[in-house]
């Protein structure tokens, strides 16, 4: 399949530049039944949405999601679901510049290689502005985990730069700008990000996503296992540059003893693994945590190439995210609710009427 | 497609139990005229074969690979690749124990809870035997990119525990076990798996994979990206629980103007991108990084339960390697090789006649 | 991957419902650079326009495609190409009858029992409405073909009930609104859909579609034969019950001697295969005609039940094509398009520097 | 994916050549917990061995099928199922001739086009060798889809040249080397053959495939219908020029009112839709029938050309099935059962929970 299309049962294919007319996305596969409005999808596109504070870009688009399709009086009909979000900020400027550079640390340069041309407005298909289209396809995902399983995905920025949550308060993360889960920390984070603004600089995330009360039982071994899913499906986010599933890189230095999750009657006494084994889910939370690497849209010039092959000074102006992984959120969210969705419906028909033959622990 | 085929045009389907009569996999899409022998594909997998020193498995298998089809008169020929590596050590044993029991952090349980039977001999499907047709499978790739493209991939052990490989002597890897590039270090290495297999534990380790030479442009956004497919088949061998790609979480803590890698007509300034840039190859060396984490299969007993929900204490006896990070660096090459491969081979279906119109700069 | 995307390299995904907002599609995996403007699409999609004779439907349907996104400066960019129309004919009007009851020979039952619930209006999915579509996306495909290979992909209806085409003369075929071939039978066809509808009944059609000037080498044995695709492709239109290539039902009763197309150094003697042997194209025009039944949608009353399993007469009032098999020809030219290119692709990325070692043979 | 795979969620990859070591499959995808055995798949394929009766070619070979993997303790564990059956009749013998040669009809010049290099030893990869295991992978759907929902698929040859089977008789079908239904019919078939033997020709033939017993709502619309994935399926099969769904080309005469089958409470009153309606089934029997073409592999003399584009007279001696088609029916079955398989797992993913909310009309 083309490159626009992630999933096999339960598919999203996506279309959109940054400063094109539309975005759009089909959703294939969405088990028909599930009443679905427009509103379930534009709480999260709203999480999402540029301009909201002083730390995202200024751009301001109203991200308002129309539903074309695949839903009636309410409800899905197990046709496609065709989504739609016009552009409305497009404003006419000169490009100049920048059609004829190559930035550094941006996709200018590869776009251009690859196809020999390149929609340079705004970074074109490059631009994060195509996840709107993720969260509101993710949206549809997690209403129908909710709905039918009890799945709960939540994420949180773990990590602003230097500054770590130190603890999770679920309830604050909605509550402050950058998805903090840790009330002590969002001031520090505050005062950080007007330091950086000032400076002209951008800055790193971390940022993990937890999935509970997943079915135990999704991941399709050896290549499709769920763990290597997700790592696909975080990595295909704009400036995600690692992946980690439970433990992550700190199984380096693990021994087998302090790795391996023991098990009891009433439930794992750990959860190293992350809620995977073997490439399926276990049933414990899914614990998934992303690095996002500083956007390279710079008011600090750096040395770039213009399409003559020539050295060139550059510098970005116009609204851009000082950090990238403040938005990422929603984002992650989304993804991990769509690669369950399509183990699920997978699970589903490769196994129905398995019998689980052993008892289940508690997740 | 269902969950052991892996790659679009270049694809590989694997099947086969760790004691099972026989591992087998079938190659599609490899182009016609490469020159392939048996022996091409051996090379790889004697590197990851158990039982080559005292730090891995002494379990032995000959792991011999044969060629059924799709080579004609030396060539390939275009048609399916058909390989096969017959089960030789099959020992015949009492499996009463593992068949009852659900051992800490194995995959027996998921396995269980997913298909309501398993095979229990020896791991079945989930066993990291199955890498071995991972390896015959990469060798195809990896010939065909060195030969076509000039394209070299190669790995190396850089963590072992605690113990960090701190330069990277190419010529040094194949001549330890470890796959250690720090000449330096394989001692130390040597000392601390002494000490492990003496206590019965396992421990973590990082493997790192580079591709040189690699072609600008390969990677189809905004899915198939090419670090998230690499990230989805590094995060598809066993035990790995975490990928990066260039900086990879050093990302979080860093700033724009340190990550940004800087272009100047004589080639870019830095790799921190990890030689992708908007999900396309930069024509940098790609550099992968993964976490494995320590094998569960200990000695040193462990809470599990059985089969009936009871409470029970888990020995796995046996032939097991201590780490399994150690084999796992041809396993890595070679899913690096696969991806590479996939991406090739879309990227020349659909931009056949592509003329860059700027310079392409140095890798 | 889910119902509604066709194609591996080049894929088109399609969404809606005959009265919902709109119709929508994606390309994805067009090569870049090739010169694209809405009016390369809306000449077919006028073709295959609704209400443009008296034989045809008289619902009218501007049908005016929007390119949404992966064209810039009227080029194609290489990213997914999103298309969109609107639909502006959705009278309100009393579906009550339709909505209880499962007419004869229609999808309704059967997407009622698929789904548990259907978008009644109109047919919903069912509807050949959603073919608009597939003409759009051919349509680019077709461009492509024809500017950098020389492909003419040509169709055009060789027998209305009764009635054939005994003669192909292609200047006649775009110049009455059966695209029937053969001068001396349009006056015949025109008095046959006169009594056809005064009567109230329908009739079914054959459709043949030619490509010339095909690349010899396109297909993929042993599954994705060029035959096997496109049969498939043209199975999926609707209504739609049988496919043939070259002398198809004729070969049952051919012998070896009379089917076999010899061969001369000045190229093959006959075309009895139709362009196509082992699956994979010969360089002969392909051959491939198509049986349409007649609609369903009657005036004259047949029975059914009704959702409540009651036995019902079912009489279908409004606007409906007496020959759907009329309209059907720019269709089949698309699909014909969309297989090609994708085939097209595959076979550059998997064969791409592969020098013919023999001649090849004239078309 | 690559062309040698078919199906989405329960996959079948084959590989293999006429002449090589071994064919061999890898089904994927294939539900937990299913009885099976060799003898399963033995059934079958001895149904389509070569060498049964005069009728067909007189090579031997045991097509002794193997189990590798994907079964334990007798029953199928959700893993993939690998399939070996090893060439024993590899004659060596002098291939001087057909190796410089394209002979009239057949795939020798097609694969020399498409890949530059062909495995000429008895046809290579395009040989009608390769069909065994599609009836081995062939056979585990049909059990599947017997034990599990009572689906029965039963082939008949209904065309042999000239000679119609007028009734069929299930009871004949297996008791005559043709599967011919119709007891007053195979001594004429008999006949027929043994002229054309003496003749040194070739002749065409129908064969028909029935799915009594199938669920309602298999199908995904708009493109992988189930009607466009058996023509996919059944166009794949060597020599196959045609496929027809209930109808089939006798629609193109009908009027509406003796197409559409009339629905009572009941049941259907006719089965003109072959038991699709709208890409979906329907509950009632699937009516399939295909053409297959004459063999091309003929004592009569033709004319061919040669590598170097020379005129070359053709005859092929050695063992050859005068009508490809005697041999078909076990192939087609098995095809029909794969489309089905696939199908009913992806039925299942997607629609898990659908309450029915009509009454299911008898079959």
């Amino acid at each position: 399949m083309s490159g626009n299309t992630l999933g096999k049962l339960f598919t999203v294919t996506t279309f959109g530049e940054s400063h094109g007319l539309a975005l759009g996305a089909i959703v294939d596969g969405c088990p028909p039944g599930l009443e679905l409005t427009e509103d379930d999808l534009q709480r999260d596109l709203d999480r999402r949405k540029p301009g909201t504070s002083q730390h995202t870009t200024q751009r301001r688009e109203a991200d308002q999601v129309k539903i074309l399709s695949g839903v009636f009086e309410g409800r899905t009909t197990g046709t496609p679901i065709g989504l739609l979000i016009e552009n409305t900020d497009q404003r006419s400027k000169d490009y100049g510049k920048i059609k004829d550079q190559f930035r550094p640390a941006h996709a200018d340069y590869t776009y251009q290689q690859k196809y020999g041309v390149r929609d340079y407005r705004g970074g074109g298909r490059s631009s994060a502005r195509e996840t709107a289209m993720r969260v509101a396809a993710g949206a549809i995902a997690k209403k129908y985990l909710r709905e039918v399983h009890g799945v709960e995905i939540r994420g949180y920025l773990s990590q602003l730069g230097p500054i770590k949550a130190e603890r999770i308060e679920w309830d604050i993360v909605e509550q402050n700008p950058f998805f903090c889960p840790d009330p002590d920390k969002v001031a520090e984070m505050e005062d950080y990000m007007q330091a950086l603004r000032k400076e002209g600089n951008s800055i790193g995330a971390r940022i993990n996503v937890v999935a509970s009360q997943v079915p135990v039982g999704l991941g399709e071994p050896v290549f499709d296992r769920l763990d290597a899913d997700i790592a696909h499906a975080m990595m295909s986010i704009n400036a995600v540059k690692g992946v980690e599933i439970g433990a992550g890189f700190d199984s380096v230095t693990q021994k087998g003893t302090e790795h391996r999750d023991e098990m009891t009657p009433s439930g794992f006494l750990s959860n190293q693994a992350g809620g995977i084994l073997g490439g399926i889910s276990t049933g414990q939370d899914l614990l998934v945590s992303m690095a996002l690497k500083p956007t390279s849209s710079l008011r600090l010039p750096g040395q770039g190439i213009d399409v003559h092959g020539e050295s060139c000074e550059v510098i970005t102006t116009g609204r851009h995210d000082p950090c990238v992984g403040i938005r990422a959120t929603p984002i992650a969210e989304a993804m991990l609710a769509i690669v369950l969705m399509d183990h699920l419906l997978r699970h589903r028909g490769q196994n129905a009427g398995v019998e689980s033959l052993t008892p289940v622990l508690p997740g």
